[in-house]
């Protein structure tokens, strides 16, 4: 079998750690080619660029390894590699992160990470977003290796459901004793928000956007029990958002 | 009954008219809050501003009614509604748009107007997405009245099912003879993205985005089907995203 060719991509931008740790161990699967935001995008969820320009500029930070920073999100990245990069070749698998930080639950739909893995699932290429779940940026990689190539593998071998991208959380260094991967659900927990109040040197009031995530989900199969579990947790997503269980209610209650 | 308190946003921006014509609307409904975006946020998908400041400002721009700009993206604006706004107040709907331009099939992903409404869902408020398919914007906007208010005193009056927000296509006012509301799901169809390359004064490389939707579903209970067909479409879009189906696939094939 030929090499893989492997599209990389994240949120954190093209200079952190968490791409860095997947470039490596990427290139021991396959030929790697990298389009990433050139600073930090996280947050920025499905968003695309439409009414404003983008950049993408060759750069040689990975080395050998073929690489390109673009000016917008994620999801761009993914588009502009398929147009101005990949051109007629058609990648075998494109993976996004590593996060610096969780990307479980409800996460998933404010996550850069997970948009350019969906975006590549859209486009009919096998995605998997990781991301590591330990905030700082100098967050310790070394024990995620076996999981992700273990991932990257079965994905390579068996393919993916059709329109499915797979949201990947792994645990911290500091939890010991990872106990091993598991196919979840995403859980039911969500972000309660708080606004902190500040004043610029003008006088103006401005904010900060904080926020605390509370778990309402008591179920043992869904991916923020498998993370407090010590678990890999791994969540089949689709892009395809119609609850096919509403419609029949909507039909049945609604006076249309 | 009290009247109801609805919550108004976009992604146009305040100063839209799609906005405008939302805001009459809901006003007969209701007592109307509306916290917006200052300037443009369209393709912003789920984005909310976590590295950056807010702001938010009060405006008399709608008169009477109590409205803020916020320099956020849809989703930020209802966030900061639900804590600075509202604060106690439950909004018993939160309604979006009206868009200037189609949201259906996989434009949901990257929808603001969507995005303001799934994250009104997420906090267990009814919510509504409205776009109209016509992306001009001094699109005529006088054939929408009597949709979009069958549809929201269903809401009111029915609720919606749990975690579940609506996503509603209008067809555009020279379609003459709408023929009614449906029920719908999201359709199989794609943007086909197209990049403009062009150098700017100083001879450095930019790009556009461009794209043409391209519809690949041949079913005739979608929405695209139904804005083709002279129907108004509602989609009861879930964000859950997790693919049920492709669980017990992943169990099954896969050796981890």
């Amino acid at each position: 079998m030929a090499k893989p060719l492997i599209l990389v991509s994240n949120d954190d931008g093209i200079s952190s750690k968490g791409i860095r740790t997947l470039i490596d161990i990427m290139k021991e699967i396959g030929e790697v080619v990298v389009v990433a935001p050139d600073g930090p995008q996280s947050g920025m969820g499905h968003a695309i660029t439409v009414g404003n320009t983008l950049r993408l500029e060759e750069t040689d930070i990975f080395g050998d390894i073929k690489a390109y920073e673009c000016s917008g999100t994620p999801a761009d990245c993914v588009k502009i590699a398929k147009h101005f990069v990949l051109k007629n070749r058609i990648p075998d698998l494109v993976v996004s992160g590593i996060n610096h930080g969780s990307n479980t639950s409800i996460s998933v739909l404010y996550s850069g990470t997970m948009s350019a893995a969906i975006e590549g699932a859209l486009e009919g290429y096998p995605a998997i977003g990781f991301s590591l779940c330990d905030y700082s940026s100098d967050a310790d990689f070394s024990h995620v290796k076996s999981y992700i190539r273990k991932i990257v593998m079965n994905t390579l071998e068996k393919g993916l459901p059709s329109g499915v991208a797979l949201n990947v959380n792994i645990p911290p260094k500091r939890n010991e004793n990872i106990k091993g991967i598991k196919i979840c659900r995403q859980a039911n927990a969500k972000w309660h928000e708080d606004f902190d109040q500040r004043y610029d040197p003008n006088g103006r009031r401005y904010f900060w956007m904080a926020g605390n995530f509370v778990n309402h989900d008591k179920g043992e199969d869904n991916d923020e029990w498998a993370i407090g579990n010590n678990y890999v947790s791994v969540v089949p997503c689709q892009y395809d958002l119609t609850a096919h269980h509403a419609m029949a209610q909507l039909n049945k209650e609604w006076d249309i």
